[in-house]
């Protein structure tokens, strides 16, 4: 038995036993194990890792003695106990991601948590070398989030078999549903850490339908056995978000709307940890009802993105925008759009209090697509997306607020308006952050009561931030309007900002 | 009696005549004339241009011996008659345009004609010099239609006094609406002619609310003097569009709605000729209900340019946006996009079917705004607008219908569902004009069944045109679907294109 006696808050203690390997040990034996800490109760599955060994797995989330009993139909297995002291987590240690101030995200120390993810649905397929090159670009990258599959992927550029297969496989490539690969894990857990190491949220895809092995029209009994084996194995991973599915909706033939709603009430019931659960749609008509309980965040597909605020309204949850389109060149519009127009996209949800997902997809001969397998970047979106992270968490802590027509905004009445059609905007206190978008004001005209706010103009593309000159509206600028349908035109009084004069700016506001 | 023999068709007859300068002529004297040829018969009205010297302007239409007859409650001006010669139109004298194939337009002769206008609201009040300048850079740029007011123009960057004023002052500058000032008509018509010289169609704009001279507020009694007024004055110019108002709505305080329906009523029945009539809204919700029958097409001001396909369904009249914003950099949103996306807009609307207007608005030191005043352009999506209007006038006679769902698309099926929201692309018989957008594929697949079509990209913003590869796609591109979810996926067979991989491309197929 291994011991392991301190353990860091919201890390992972892990008991391993030995146990029955004759028969079909996934199906026959049950195991699980209540871990205690005062009034604090985790009851958490154990599985089979092969020959012959148990694991059952705990993130403790309490500072203290934690006491476990196990129980199993195998009588090796069962009645196990021992104790562990959960430590202080390290300072780089802020726990799991949950959903904070409804539509917004923090850990469970109560840092803010903006989601800047990434796509490489199979990177975990493509061998140790290009799996090292992957880790070493998200190093260099500011993502803190990746969309990874935990099936392998079968689709246009995708056309490789993996390195390893979930189940046993015949010698005619045929699988076991019922027999889980234990080497196949190992490694899928070994990549899962190396992302902890990094700090990267693992937003993990359980099913898509990419598929030419069989694991996308597995029968019930044997999709829900896999979703149960992938919560015992890396529900207490801190930094696991579930992702029922991308483009759920391409399988519903195989997987009924009622099917999915029963794993997310799985998810939602048995782990323990209650990890963020969302998925993924493809069609954009097709969005999943996002408002059921047991989702906690929308995960969509969508490019028109301008509907931001509309989701927040109609969902009341946190919108992360996974696929408004990817940079790249390929010959689908999911992934063909330039670098400029992703940069754009990703503010406009941001600025408007929602979230963002990146992809990269630029057709290359040896088929390494960073969306599809990972490797090396090879656009422009990625570093301006860092840029833009790093600006909202240099603000005050929380999410942003979209701008339009709050009574705490400090752009009312008509110029507020613009922020449905225009701007972007987003505020946060006395924080405000507004993106123009396609406009390329040389004079602004903003309706500040005073030159409380220091100023910046940011340039998303060129990733500068320099002070802007507000001077007060003495009444007789040429650019004012004076006549009686003055009274709908944009407030007009106010202070004049000087701008850079070029497109693609944000303005913030700091008190 | 000035005498004009001959007269080419469709340019202007002009009857000069001496009658009663006593009294108030333009109230007390009621002069108008019929205008025969064969079957055909023209009403006009006359009109009083000072000095006791009144005239009557026809444009014969027909070609062959036209007499004519006046009626006049003077009695000097009563019951002459003549007669001229209308000869066939020259070369470069098509007529006026009317509407064509329901959203298209054609000058009288048949010849296609796509709107490619300009917006230079107050050119004609800005003094000679700058008139010239702006008749100079007219002649250098592509535009076809001029958007332009009557009346002078009082609005941000535009506080200047006008060189000659519509209606006679008083010393202290206070009009009076019964009595016109012929030397303001003079120069106003001779800036028409300028135009026509050019081959630019001028788009009246009769009413707007920019204004400290009291134009936009006369009484109904004096609106309508001057609407027949204008008629009898330049209805006989070939070139000339009637645009009610601009932003009629910002009047509605001082001209209800009943008011504009009959001044449109007005316009659609005593203007003998039946030049194009629209009227142009100010907020995106109060767009004028363009199904009314005296409307010709629709006039809109919008940015929402998506929605051009709609726009046709509901109307079911031809849509000119005329403010999709304005290329510059003032401090509203109207006047402030960035020339590619002046561009980009431009082509969305074409490309479906419809028609745009241009303006330029960057900030002066001097206030010389080309949409208010003329001059210079000092833009670049001017030159961008001309390559266009040459790509359309390249193509087939007619217009463009919405590639979106057609049976003749050759884009049929899920490639046909990308227009909606996606690309945008017209087709004209065998034609295919299809825009990228944002899109920069390196391949494309179009489900062509032959290679019949010889292929161009187009380089909206480089200006070059270029043939592409159509290569037969095989089966076995590592691009393509091949997994039972494909049946949602684009079309993935017919021919692969090989493109310049950059964002805002056109691509053109021709049989």
């Amino acid at each position: 038995m291994t011991q392991m006696n301190k353990i860091e808050k919201w890390t992972r203690f892990e008991l391993e036993l030995q146990g029955p390997s004759s028969g079909n040990p996934f199906l026959d034996v049950d195991l699980s194990a209540e871990f205690r800490c005062a009034d604090e109760m985790l009851k958490v599955q154990g599985f089979y890792d092969g020959n012959g060994t148990y694991r059952i797995r705990c993130m403790p989330t309490k500072e203290g003695t934690w006491t476990y009993t196990t129980k199993s139909n195998a009588s090796e297995l069962d009645g196990k106990t021992g104790s562990f002291t959960c430590t202080p987590a390290a300072a780089d240690n802020h726990g799991p991601v949950y959903v904070h101030d409804t539509f917004h995200f923090a850990y469970a120390d109560g840092t803010s948590y903006y989601p800047f993810g990434t796509t490489c649905y199979a990177w975990t397929h493509q061998g140790d070398a290009m799996e090292e090159q992957t880790l070493a670009t998200l190093k260099e990258a500011s993502f803190n989030k990746i969309r990874m599959c935990v099936f392998p992927k079968h689709y246009p550029f995708n056309r490789n078999e993996p390195v390893y297969y979930p189940y046993e496989r015949d010698a005619d490539g045929n699988s076991d549903f019922t027999r889980f690969n234990p080497e196949f894990w190992h490694h899928f857990e070994k990549r899962l850490d190396d992302l902890l190491e990094l700090g990267i949220e693992a937003d993990i895809i359980i099913w898509h339908p990419y598929d030419r092995w069989g694991y996308s029209t597995m029968d019930e009994e044997s999709d829900i056995r896999y979703l149960r084996y992938l919560i015992a194995r890396i529900g207490s991973f801190r930094h696991v978000w579930w992702s029922l599915a991308n483009e759920y909706d391409f399988l519903l033939k195989v997987k009924p709307m009622e099917l999915w709603d029963r794993f997310i009430e799985i998810l939602h019931e048995e782990d323990p940890y209650g990890h963020l659960r969302s998925i993924h749609n493809g069609d954009v008509t097709m969005n999943y009802d996002h408002t059921k309980p047991g989702i906690t965040h929308v995960c969509i597909q969508n490019a028109a993105i301008r509907n931001v605020v509309e989701w927040r309204e109609q969902y009341g949850k946190p919108i992360v925008n996974d696929e408004l389109e990817y940079e790249g060149n390929v010959p689908y519009p999911w992934g063909a759009i330039s670098a400029e127009e992703e940069v754009h996209r990703f503010w406009i949800m941001v600025a408007n209090g929602g979230y963002a997902g990146h992809g990269e997809t630029y057709m290359d001969e040896k088929d390494e697509l960073w969306w599809g397998k990972g490797g090396v970047l090879r656009g422009e979106s990625w570093k301006r997306i860092g840029f833009l992270r790093k600006i909202l968490e240099d603000g005050p802590a929380g999410g942003l607020t979209p701008q339009r027509g709050s009574e705490q905004s400090i752009f009312p009445g008509r110029m507020g308006r613009y922020f449905n059609v225009k701007f972007a905007g987003g505020l946060n206190g006395d924080y405000h952050l507004i993106y123009l978008g396609d406009y390329q004001h040389k004079i602004l005209i903003v309706p500040l009561e005073n030159d409380d706010y220091q100023i910046d103009a940011i340039d998303t593309w060129d990733m500068t931030i320099s002070p802007v000159t507000a001077k007060k509206i003495e009444g007789d600028e040429t650019y004012l309007y004076d006549m009686p349908q003055g009274e709908n035109a944009p407030n007009n009084r106010g202070y004049a900002l000087e701008l850079p004069d070029k497109p693609h700016l944000a303005l913030r506001f700091r008190k």
